[in-house]
């Protein structure tokens, strides 16, 4: 794995002087032509051991590429706000655009390695992480990002020699800190943990390639010609063939049977009653919000449902018990131009809460399978995939201490029918209808196929599915009020 | 996850008598032509909560299906046999060839469900688990297998009437055993356990399908259902486009300096200290194979290297030491048609020894990242993903207790060329030199590129590669034979 790096690799000044302008030239040409195409954004991984010249090469690539259309992130140890948030939220944010090459310094694998060597870390847990970071890395690749990670190695002996030399000059014996000692020191113990992570954190998608360092300019052409390749190789590539559309194959229940007809979608209730459930529901849900605990938890409430079933409806009774400065609403609808320039979730991902407010999301990642399977927008395997990558973010968010309340609001098509004509004929609701409504109407089957699958695969027991009978729109805003309250009362109890 | 299969279903004896003829015909002509395009195999994978009925299904798949291409596979408890070997061992060597069906019963998901139940399994220790599982389905699914994973679920009170039920009639009484009682006992903890399982082991290549257990004619429709809808899906499909071939992307090292080209490859070594190095060190070897401890370790030799580097000579001269009945040669050519009906590493996980045992593999599955990569037999994205699979498959047999020492026998393209002709002026050699060998000579270049490539990515702490210099043989016989006593020294000591 190490075997190249640790070679005697040198390269003279004559030969660096002589490749280096042709090889700044192409690289530039790359970088524009990435933002002609604006088909993929770039992401590169700096990693690998201390005085290895990260710095150096990040500096190298800013002096070398237009720095307008790069960005470099350094990850240190998590502000306040990112400790706020789970631990891959901070990747998330600093994801680069279509068209534009992102740098991330210490990114994902910094912590678990650290917590790895220093012991706080057993085998299994750092297995674990490493999966985490297999899945992001995997999710990302897929979504198009070309992933180039380098590792930066020397070899002990080429370390030692490095350390040595910083320390006899006067002028470069500052570089030298006891923090850069303590670690080689304990080279062996990073050997024996980096070993295992770059091998098993390497895919055919996204694999280390370790950069021999000991040499500056052999390090620096190395990194060029490297990412040159890379570049070129998928700027140059054809457009992959597109799979032939596929009509997404589903079972029909043998007894026409599923969890939508299973619904009683007119639930009675009465005005009275209704006003008497609502105020206490709202009273326990302000409670719940008030608790001392509640700052340990965040909320995400996740609404989805037919149309015209009436979400806003619900969300507004929901926000009326709630302080307006402690939430949020997201209206999700398609995705901006800024939005589609990245992977389908990071636009949720920027509207994570954190612990002690409220956000809801008026439709959201759901669409993946939802409309953007139904319509066509997503190919099948995109959305296929998608069950498990959305079923891992909620995941992320529950581990990080969200409640995370999903409610899908059904209507019957004869209810729904009645409610299009009535806002037809209602002026101040007239725009609330479009000609894609009725359009939407016609795939009817289509979508309840879309939300009995939706609910099959990710109707866990870490986020579960709310199914909420919402042809009495009474009956669904108290359904939707109580559940919340009773899962929020639930958190703040295991928050204990 | 569990809501529709939670529901009221139910299939009237009419419906069933009506739809089942005409199931069963569509399932034995889907099967048929399965047989006939022999483009994959199906793997079927029975789970789920006991008493669900998994057994009566696949009674019924039997009976539906035509049993001559079907094979049944039940894992219990491992035999002594299988104990012997890495737990994945028995799968492999149970999986269905291209254009049959197999169906595992009690697979690779029970014993870490179980114990994750019984508590003998951490959280992070079951993550560890379940990620197994992930790599191992990707990859079959990557090799075109097609799994179809079936979860037979009953809700609590659904299980409940059951045994009720059961105890109730004389004649089914005994079926319900002190086992049942206590998994019932337990059901709420299994739940807990299968719900993350089923929730991170879905992934959109292979998902889970849960199966609405509680009525046995809803059940046996659903399945057939799905599974002829799943076989046709793919059997219809028209083959996926193939990517244009692209020559493989690697950077020349800027000092044209590689870990081939470092070697000295012509090593001096007088005849006199062969002959005394040799039997040293193969007296080191025999006295290991004969250790008290060796019984606790396997041993696994990879012999690679160019065409007339010298192999043969080499795994002589190891031989040489050993008991004939402690050994194996494995000689690896082109794979047979069963071997080609295979996923790629299925003929070397045959071959896996057991604890005591030795196996030298002339060439190995390093095929796929050297003469598959470079003649184009494999596509790149294929033999990309080959290197993590091999780290995977040796990691395995190194967790297992294996020795896994991999030889890389390099020698010079004039060393080779005075080879070449002098097996073609010595009559008994002649055979050993093809068209193909001169052929080969002719892609040094590529060869060695991928040779590095291989060396990068697969040589790791867990199984290094031993570059031999084999310009003298007698030199890259005694270094082979001393590696290999070394390895094995420090093994039976660390078996300690």
């Amino acid at each position: 794995m190490f075997e190249a790096a640790e070679l005697d690799h040198k390269v003279t000044k004559a030969d660096y002087k002589r490749e280096e302008p042709e090889l700044r030239r192409a690289l530039l040409q790359a970088q524009r032509d990435l933002g002609a195409q604006q088909r993929f954004p770039v992401l590169i991984l700096i990693a690998g051991i201390e005085g290895a010249g990260k710095s150096e090469t990040v500096h190298l690539l800013n002096e070398w590429l237009d720095p307008r259309f790069i960005e470099v992130t350094g990850f240190a140890l998590p502000t306040e706000e990112e400790a706020a948030h789970p631990p891959m939220w901070r990747f998330w944010r600093a994801l680069p655009p279509k068209g534009r090459i992102g740098v991330f310094f210490g990114a994902w694998q910094t912590m678990p390695i650290l917590e790895r060597v220093m012991g706080r870390l057993g085998a299994d847990g750092f297995a674990a992480r490493m999966e985490e970071i297999l899945r992001l890395e995997r999710m990302l690749a897929e979504e198009g990002v070309l992933l180039v990670k380098y590792w930066f190695h020397l070899s002990k002996g080429q370390q030692r020699k490095r350390i040595r030399a910083l320390e006899k000059e006067k002028e470069t014996s500052w570089k030298v800190t006891r923090y850069d000692r303590a670690l080689f020191e304990r080279y062996d113990d990073f050997r024996a943990v980096c070993d295992p992570f770059l091998r098993e954190t390497s895919t055919g998608e996204a694999p280390w390639t370790v950069v021999p360092a000991a040499d500056d300019r052999y390090r620096a052409l190395f990194v060029g010609r490297h990412l040159l390749g890379t570049l070129r190789a998928r700027l140059d590539a054809p457009a992959p063939p597109k799979p032939p559309p596929a009509k997404p194959f589903t079972v029909p229940p043998p007894d026409r049977l599923n969890v939508i007809r299973a619904l009683t979608l007119r639930q009675e209730m009465s005005r009275a009653d209704y006003d008497r459930a609502l105020v206490e529901a709202q009273a326990r849900l302000a409670r719940a919000t008030r608790h001392k605990r509640y700052g340990k938890i965040s909320v995400i409430g996740v609404f989805e449902g037919n149309d015209a079933a009436g979400k806003g409806g619900a969300v507004r009774r929901l926000g009326a018990a709630l302080d307006p400065r402690a939430y949020r609403i997201v209206p999700v609808a398609a995705p901006t131009e800024e939005e589609r320039a990245q992977p389908y979730l990071w636009r949720f991902w920027r509207h994570v809460p954190r612990p002690g407010r409220l956000t809801i999301f008026d439709r959201s990642w759901y669409g993946r399978v939802l409309v953007e399977r139904v319509e066509g927008f997503a190919a099948e395997a995109d959305w296929r995939r998608a069950y498990a990558e959305i079923n891992d973010f909620e995941g992320q968010l529950v581990t990080h201490g969200a409640v995370v309340a999903k409610f899908w609001l059904a209507i019957s098509k004869d209810e729904q029918h009645r409610r299009f004509q009535e806002r037809e004929a209602t002026p101040f609701k007239r725009h609330k209808i479009t000609e894609e409504d009725w359009r939407n109407r016609e795939k009817w089957d289509a979508y309840e196929e879309a939300v009995c699958e939706m609910v099959e695969r990710t109707s866990t027991g870490q986020a579960p599915w709310t199914l909420v009978e919402a042809d009495n729109k009474l009956h669904a805003r108290v359904k939707v009020v109580t559940t919340l309250a009773d899962m929020l009362e639930a958190a703040l109890k295991r928050a204990k």
